[in-house]
């Protein structure tokens, strides 16, 4: 750990890098045989010699395997900074941290723009139709190929959230914690709606193109979109107010519909930004998989979970429209009803659906302190694998 | 009103038609002279003697003047149909109704898609930059045009009680009361994001062309996208779940991003049907009339309605989170500080902004005895005029 803290400056990881993992095929859920795959992943902190310590992370949306430091030569820190490094919620002192880029993302994964080693060319809507259980069996694959038996915890919000919910249907003996944050255990039509919406757009674009956009200009005007209406629903009506109100821009352009108000610019200014780092494919495929997961598909939850000892932590924000408290509620029902240990804790925040990136105090308090618990449970118990 | 009743059958209208009134010029908000303009309403019931029956309803977004009744040789009624006519909560056998599609509109009023007659071709963009008082001023010039000193009411949900509110602010003379609905003295950064977002759609759409479209395709797909978003926030996630639940389509074409859930079947048709009857540009033009609303834009609007002896009845709905009821509210305080004779209720539905055209029931009753008391304390003192 001596040559990790190195790099440590303030608190922070520093420097990291990120690495791909290949195997050569992933049995889909749909039966299908799909592969190579490769996951880009990242890692902070270091594999104690027990193998006891390591925790996955997994990201929402239009996240990636970059959730804290910084790449070299680069300024913008990972996706979840805050919380991962020496001394803060994932203390990278103590545990060991992976972050993977999922199945069918565009950030180092193989999805649907990465090369189809069959045609030379991008899958485009080549790639098949993945589900949550796809994404977290090809992460399996990475956590076996790391030679973690039995991970620490499973982490993350949103899709992420969903992912950590996969996790504990079907690997249970595989993890000793899971703590979803602002998730569900299936979309509601509401969800689904806005998703829908946002690849409606994306297929409106004429330059899709069915998808097969590589070659020349991307849909970027109805990823744009897309986005837009994410981002509404990541704020809430209270956070919108307080950030903009009705302020209005400077005179822009001599243009009847320019952005006169503030959100407009900014929705404007996070639509195109996000468009440059992106895949709208990826967008379609990643929102079909987050719209057809029911972690209750083939039994309820409570069910499922019986007899379990992987002990969770269940987070939800008051403020959060898109993924309501409610949903979580649903979690902690039937996780209290197999009689798993759970904690259930609802931050007081304005933030919205965004709050799960937002809320560090109180939420790295609660993650810190669970980790803690259940690590040294695990440690004074001394007892080891599945 | 023999005549009337006898094209009257089980309750509804029977047949109506639909009229329109021309005049030369408006002096818009921006101080523009604008004109000529032409007005299509439609009127049910009979204007009395003394000229004191007679109440305006105005549309929301996406309305017209066809509130009531069928037009010859077609089948569908009017948007308010369960609302107008003999015995309904607007009784046609006691009051005059007049509805006129607003100014901006595609729906027989001139608009964007009208033949602007300086170049024999439509405005498109030419078309001036309109406000909720604009439409407000075209309508009082109709009203004037009827002969119509004093109205009764004005009444009208969403879009339809900003001009309830700008009757009240400009006119307070005019009117004997008010009932804005399901509305909002000025929109939150929430509502101007989800209108921003459609005219951003239908902006990125390639047949939009800066709104010269009129003589090729038009950004139908663009327009279609904005309507479903708009649909999903007329929804609450409970009538969603109610409606939807995340039941299945049976299984439509061979394509991966075929709508699978009803939500989506339904998001899809209604966006489709509605390019059918919707002009592009007039929804960013009626959109941004609606984001630049402010009815305290002036003064506040305690001070402006202070000593006005107009009757407000403000209604709102519980599951109504795109107008929800804390906008209503303020409308209410504003009237109370300025001593104004109000009523509040907020109807308990879960059908989100939808409701004020569906709770039929009890709005009626709340509506049809608020106008009895208007009319029949005017009908006692028997004042007159202004």
């Amino acid at each position: 750990m001596i040559k990790e803290k190195k790099i440590i400056q303030n608190g922070h990881l520093g420097i990291v890098q990120e690495q791909a993992f290949t195997f050569d095929a992933l049995k889909l859920e749909s039966g299908e045989k799909f592969g190579p795959v490769t996951l880009a992943y990242e890692t902070y902190g270091v594999l104690n010699k027990e193998r006891s310590n390591a925790i996955l992370i997994t990201h929402a949306l239009s996240g990636d395997a970059h959730a804290a430091g910084v790449h070299a030569g680069q300024d913008n820190p990972g996706w979840w900074d805050e919380f991962i490094g020496p001394g803060k919620a994932f203390d990278t002192d103590r545990y060991f941290i992976i972050c993977s880029n999922v199945l069918g993302g565009c950030k180092g994964s193989t999805g649907p723009s990465s090369i189809n080693p069959k045609t030379g060319k991008p899958y485009a809507l080549d790639f098949p139709l993945i589900t949550i259980n796809d994404i977290v069996n090809a992460q399996k694959n990475l956590i076996d190929h790391l030679g973690i038996e039995k991970l620490l915890s499973v982490v993350g919000g949103s899709m992420g959230g969903q992912q950590v919910l996969s996790w504990l249907v079907n690997y249970p003996g595989s993890l000793r914690s899971a703590v979803p944050i602002a998730t569900t255990i299936k979309h509601s039509p509401q969800q689904i709606a806005f998703n829908e919406v946002g690849r409606q757009s994306i297929m409106a674009d004429s330059h899709w193109k069915s998808g097969n956009y590589y070659d020349g200009a991307a849909p970027t005007k109805g990823l744009a979109v897309a986005r837009m209406i994410g981002h509404i629903t990541y704020m809430s009506d209270k956070s919108m107010a307080e950030k903009f109100g009705r302020a209005k821009k400077d005179a822009g352009e001599p243009f009847k519909f320019t952005a006169d108000f503030e959100v407009e610019g900014y929705l404007r200014y996070r639509g195109d930004n996000f468009v440059k780092r992106f895949d709208a494919n990826s967008y379609l495929y990643i929102t079909k998989a987050m719209d057809n997961f029911d972690a209750t598909a083939k039994r309820p939850l409570q069910e499922i979970l019986q007899g379990s000892s992987v002990k969770v932590l269940v987070i939800s924000f008051k403020s959060d429209w898109l993924y309501p408290a409610y949903q979580s509620k649903e979690i902690v029902k039937a996780c209290k009803l197999a009689e798993v240990e759970t904690t259930y804790c609802e931050i007081d925040s304005t933030y919205g659906h965004d709050a799960f990136l937002l809320e560090v105090q109180e939420e790295s308090h609660l993650i810190k302190h669970f980790l803690k618990k259940v690590f040294y449970a695990y440690e004074v118990t001394g007892e080891y694998g599945a």
